[in-house]
């Protein structure tokens, strides 16, 4: 198993001490953490009491973590480097706060665990402890961009901080477990889209230690030929280190550590000086290295060490079974503490020198602690960027093609801290302006007719949800800002990533020397209204669902009605910290309604009366309707002229909501509308049709506590859908402006025998609609080109 | 480019001749389908009128799948396989329902789409207009498993239909854009779970066609070197397939397809009579052709055959600019339909020998409408495996531990139909029952010292949910039955998996000739409450929020509270079709309720009052406690127990909710509960306070409608957690016995006066409870220790 680079030697006697008694401390303090209450230096036998009365935590993955590290420090020390560590086996938390805590970060920033015996003590009791911190790489940990406690997204990140800091170096740890995952298999190839002049470095270490909680994993099991030719394939100079030897395994790791190093300096130099734009061929590692390596090998007469058995707690039951506890003491001295830690409990001298210094050490690297180095963006006035709306409904344009102009200056602003992501759907939402400065990034081979490719691109296209929101995560944690725009149905393909950063975002509000990221920011365009050439499949509204599950004061839900408002909102949301801000916005041609100076205000108040729809002037409305998204409210102004030309006695308030998260009460979400504004706008008793772009019963949900919530008909995405025309669309779902208002016929007391004419009528035009569709495979004209407000007297454009 | 098999000449002149006037039929067909409304034989010069008036649909790949489709014809006609084919470019919805209607098998399930001319001009028309098809190759396409509107999950399907049926050949085609997502990447490695003996093959066919919507791929991008060896790195042989001269890629790709199914055979020969049970090299293809192949070279001077321009419509405008009709004339008259089609409209003769004939047809294998093919299994009476309770709260076991012992006898006794699915949780989630008669699948190399691992194992662990979801959804779709087992929280990693398969029931249960499949069934575990060892980042309960965003009438949800309510509602689900059945039950040690009887009867209610925990005794309760969930209903029979001592003039009502579907109003589920029967259960005017597994505000949604909705009050999963204890966990988010108690002092009019001393005993004992925890790190164990209706008479225990 032995590789050639086993055979070279670079640490000397005195060195290869050092690293293996720093490895040995390291692990000390692993096991101390998964198990210890009391007696942390061993200074008396152990007793029961020392122990803590639940065991929890994961121990396999802790040695090599450990190893990693100190091999890490190492030659960041010997080079000057600028290192984070990224730690893919995210459940290895008590060796990464191990080493945390040995280079002085932990106690800098947790004062209360200092760097002594009493310290240590509380580092052991603390972890996995109720009011102590997670069991695992957690946001609480100091150089953590990535908790790892859903596997797959160790990679992404790493590339992610990578972009836009070609002076770090990220190492990145993958477990063998997490490498099964498809989100993981698929970042392999990030080094496509890795400007080696322009971004830092990423070493991926690829950390075979054969199981996973139960199972072998694939990975270590295919020949060793195939892995090679696998990590060939992605385009990686594959290095192997492998061994149970503790003194040949620093060795070769040393080596290979030195090796990849190497390569990685003469890969940037080619680039940055020798002009070289070709794609390199990386390093990478991979280390075999038993699972629970120095723990306990058998247990109860199994084997533990170098299996499955190692993933969690290997002795249990040790306050009850003097044989275990005789089993863990023995396992802890095994490291011989005494050699490691002084009288005071503080690493020795010996130890204490090893670690770099202040910003160099990784969990210490200001990089982790995004906040820290975020620089505002350099934002252009959008104003200028204005529809010119004439009157409402005029001109007809598409929302994200003017917001693409925008956004293509924000890119040329903020050349070195700004990316747009999307799954090759940069140009199909409309974005495309963004090419007129810019190009995808792409380092591997262009061919003359490619459309905007280079390496120097801030574009990143890549067909892949996973990898757009990973490496857009990875930047943002490392203090960038970015946009990820998708098509609306398929950001479900990372709702579990969604989570992950929601939570990160919530538990960071808490840490006190964590600083406020920018806003992860998603524009979902090709929604669910016209999905022309798609069809079903690319129909789901959902995400906005999924997302208003998270903590209310990390989430914010936006759909804007038209591209002024759109641009408005990008604007704020561009300029917030550590949300998560979801925008949906159309692509496809449509109707403007307000201008730069309504929208700016609409946007800012989050929802508001139509006064130049509507057609109470100020009285109590018979009917409210209410819109949000902008299909729904094309079809509410559509409903409300008719409902004007044909029932001019009616008073019909019309809504327009911009901001979701205003419909929930205050004590649900700081953007909730006061009960006594909600009431005012929306009324206390009166009916209330809600034209909503998602699934209806999420206005019922942000609503219920609501006063005239009884009133309320929500109509929305019932999940009938097919490759259909526009308008067809929203018949399907009873979303069209006939269908609003025959509920309005419907739901105003009395309305119904007055209105029985006006309520055929409606039946009829929805049936006339319906059948010029299926014979013309088009929108009847008379639907499809209906624009604005035709009644509406220019004059009465206030705004609310 | 060319390689040896390029050389290869298997067709004659004749075979050549044929295979290619085939190709040109389907592709002739594939662009009639985006552009014709009318004279689809082009009998007359094309006029704009002919022409759809919107161009909906996808040509780019169009081509290659036909290309594909003609050659796998061939081999199946000369060797009598059975194939299904698998269409990653799920868009290239007209290029597979060409050749559907070539070989007969629209025609024979769409009458009106004959195969004559009448037939063809519907064929044309229907395709992405109002009232037709959809343009992806959706469930209405006979043949299709898989519609790829979403991609990343062909090959995971694939092998999923492959799994134990050893005579198929699952040809799958990936484009280089799905290549690019992380599930696809991901899927590559499934050959180390397919048994060459006992399960069918799978042909990979990688379509380099070089673009996606607007980027190049990666995969045409890299070296082909590195191509070849990440193919051989996954295990693969690749053989390349590549140019852009017809004659010479027939001959090529026939070739190469005699190779790979000799390839194929020798391997199943190796392992079925030659007892081979190492894994095999399975050979994959590799075919390079150009995007949108055989279109316009040209359109407006800008190149589109070969590049992102043929991805959809390659020439718009054609109804208006005369030039691009003669364009589209000209292309559509380069397949010299004369010669393809006969008199009438159909095939000419000789096309219409090629391809196989009936069930042969990949478009009729029968597996492809897996409810054809379903057997009912086999299920063991799961009454005998029932936890014997003596009293309610006691024997305290396990649920999923019990369900564990049934799963595995029905894996015994279906030994040909059922599997079961996870990402390495079937001990950790306590299934390891089955383990009892059966072992992990699993191909690579095993080492002494693992964990029920081989060849003929029915258990399918990977650490890749979407491989578990993808395989499992293959399985089911060609007719077969599995559960999937997963952590709670991590499930969510396939929401857009779960969101495609539900828009697939939902559509097929309108398509007549589509027979209902078994249910997708979830079991997780793991949950919420109980993260011990891993803490936040595990912890959400979501994933029941987003199911029920699906259409009602195929989902399902069920929280069975104790032991033997799961094994009676898991049977339910075995024995369903065609939904999607979540169930949530926790592995940890936990009471029992119910008895096996009264286990059935709850599960079969769905919910009811349990008169054994109440007070009210049939008279109208001042209280109901309602409870959905394992840990809830633990916390509410605890906090009904405290009531009953501390108060006993309050009558306390406790239901409890297993399926949660029954709190809809009927109109909105099927499993909905009539008014009257809620308000009977719920009362119409007293508080409800209900304690409830996942988001509280789902509880609001299903039931806001319900006459006593504005009494309700939740507590829920409100995002708070940690690395705790499970008792802390519950307080942490108000959930607890005490803060029930609480919440009901509160609530019930007059009581807060009247219970002041117990408001206070309880504030008192949740700051005990934590005191306690964050002391000594354990639960406090008067807390930890409650687990009966101490109070009750077993003689009282009646169910509802």
């Amino acid at each position: 198993m032995d590789t050639a680079l086993d055979r070279q030697s670079p640490l000397t006697e005195d060195e290869l001490r050092k690293v293996d008694a720093y490895w040995r401390a390291a692990n000390y303090l692993t096991v101390g953490q998964i198990y210890l209450l009391d007696n942390p230096l061993l200074r008396e036998p152990l007793k029961p009491e020392h122990v803590k009365p639940r065991l929890l935590g994961h121990w396999g993955t802790g040695p090599g973590l450990n190893l990693i590290y100190a091999h890490l420090n190492r030659i960041i020390v010997d080079r000057d480097l600028s290192v984070i560590y990224i730690t893919g086996p995210g459940h290895g938390g008590p060796a990464v706060v191990a080493n945390t805590w040995l280079e002085g970060t932990y106690s800098e920033l947790y004062h209360s665990v200092s760097r002594d015996e009493a310290g240590m003590a509380r580092l052991f009791r603390q972890f996995s402890f109720p009011g102590g911190i997670p069991s695992h790489v957690a946001s609480e940990v100091p150089g953590s961009i990535h908790e790892g406690g859903e596997l797959g997204y160790a990679l992404m990140h790493a590339y992610g901080a990578a972009f836009d800091n070609p002076d770090l170096l990220v190492a990145c740890v993958i477990g063998d477990g997490e490498a099964e995952t498809g989100p993981l298999a698929g970042s392999w190839l990030s080094n496509v889209f890795l400007n080696p002049a322009r971004d830092g470095a990423v070493l991926p270490i690829l950390h075979l230690n054969g199981y996973k909680i139960a199972s072998p994993t694939v990975l270590e099991r295919i020949p060793e030929d195939d892995l090679l030719g696998l990590m060939r394939g992605y385009g990686y100079q594959p290095h192997v280190v492998s061994g149970d030897d503790p003194t040949r395994v620093h060795q070769s790791l040393a080596a290979t550590l030195d090796q990849a190093v190497d390569e990685i300096t003469e890969i940037q130099r080619r680039a940055r000086s020798g002009g070289d734009s070709r794609r390199p061929r990386w390093p990478m590692i991979i280390l075999r290295t038993p699972k629970g390596w120095t723990g306990p090998r058998e247990v109860h007469g199994k084997r533990v060490e170098g299996t499955y058995r190692s993933h969690q707690v290997p002795i249990d039951g040790v306050r009850k079974d003097p044989e275990a506890l005789a089993e863990l003491e023995r396992w802890l001295r095994s490291y011989r503490p005494e050699e490691l830690f002084d009288a005071t409990g503080a690493p020795v001298a010996e130890l204490a020198s090893l670690p770099p210094k202040g910003d160099r050490r990784m969990s210490a690297n200001p990089v982790t602690n995004g906040g820290l180095v975020l620089r505002d963006l350099n934002l252009p006035d959008f104003r200028p960027y204005a529809v010119d709306v004439k009157q409402p409904g005029e001109p007809v344009v598409g929302s994200t093609g003017v917001l693409g102009k925008w956004v293509r200056d924000v890119i040329t602003a903020n050349p070195q801290n700004f990316r747009l992501f999307g799954p090759d759907e940069i140009a199909s939402n409309r974005l495309s302006a963004a090419f007129e400065v810019t190009d995808r990034a792409f380092v591997a081979n262009t061919v003359p007719g490619d459309d905007h490719l280079s390496p120097d691109g801030r574009v990143m296209e890549v067909l892949s949800e996973h990898l757009c929101q990973g490496w857009l995560e990875g930047y943002l944690l490392t203090g960038r800002h970015g946009i990820f725009t998708s098509y609306e149905a398929f950001i479900h393909i990372v709702d579990s990533m969604v989570n992950q950063h929601a939570k990160w975002l919530k538990v960071t509000r808490g840490i006190q020397w964590r600083q406020p990221l920018a806003s992860l920011n998603y524009l979902l365009s090709s929604h669910v209204w016209r999905q022309d050439h798609n069809g079903f499949s690319h129909q789901d509204p959902g995400f906005i669902d999924h997302v208003v599950n998270k903590k209310a004061e990390v989430v914010r839900v936006y759909l804007p009605p038209d591209a002024n408002t759109l641009l408005s909102t990008m604007d704020h949301c561009l300029r917030s910290r550590h949300y998560i801000n979801v925008v949906v916005a159309g692509k496809q041609p449509a109707p403007n309604w307000l201008t730069m100076d309504e929208a700016i205000q609409h946007a800012r108040r989050g929802l508001g009366i139509w006064d130049w729809a509507s057609t109470d002037q100020g009285a109590e409305p018979d009917v409210v309707l209410a819109c949000a998204g902008d299909v729904p409210t094309l079809e509410t102004l559509a409903a409300a002229d008719m409902l004007r030309q044909h029932l001019p006695q009616l008073k019909v308030r019309v809504v327009n909501v911009v901001d979701l998260m205003r419909l929930q009460p205050p004590s649900e979400h700081p953007h909730g509308l006061p009960d006594f504004e909600f009431d005012t706008i929306f009324t206390r008793d009166r009916p209330i049709i809600f034209a909503y772009h998602g699934y209806p019963w999420l206005i019922h949900r942000l609503t219920y506590r609501r006063t005239n919530h009884d009133n309320l008909h929500v109509r929305g995405y019932k999940e009938e859908g097919t490759t259909t025309t526009p308008f067809d669309m929203v018949m399907l779902n009873d979303l069209d402006r006939f269908h609003l208002v025959l509920d309005v016929i419907d739901r105003v007391p009395g309305l119904a025998s007055r209105a029985a004419h006006l309520r055929q009528e409606m039946v009829d035009a929805r049936q006339a609609a319906r059948d010029y569709t299926r014979e013309y495979g088009e929108d009847d004209p008379r639907v499809a080109e209906w624009r604005r407000i035709r009644e509406t007297e220019p004059g009465l454009r206030s705004g609310q």
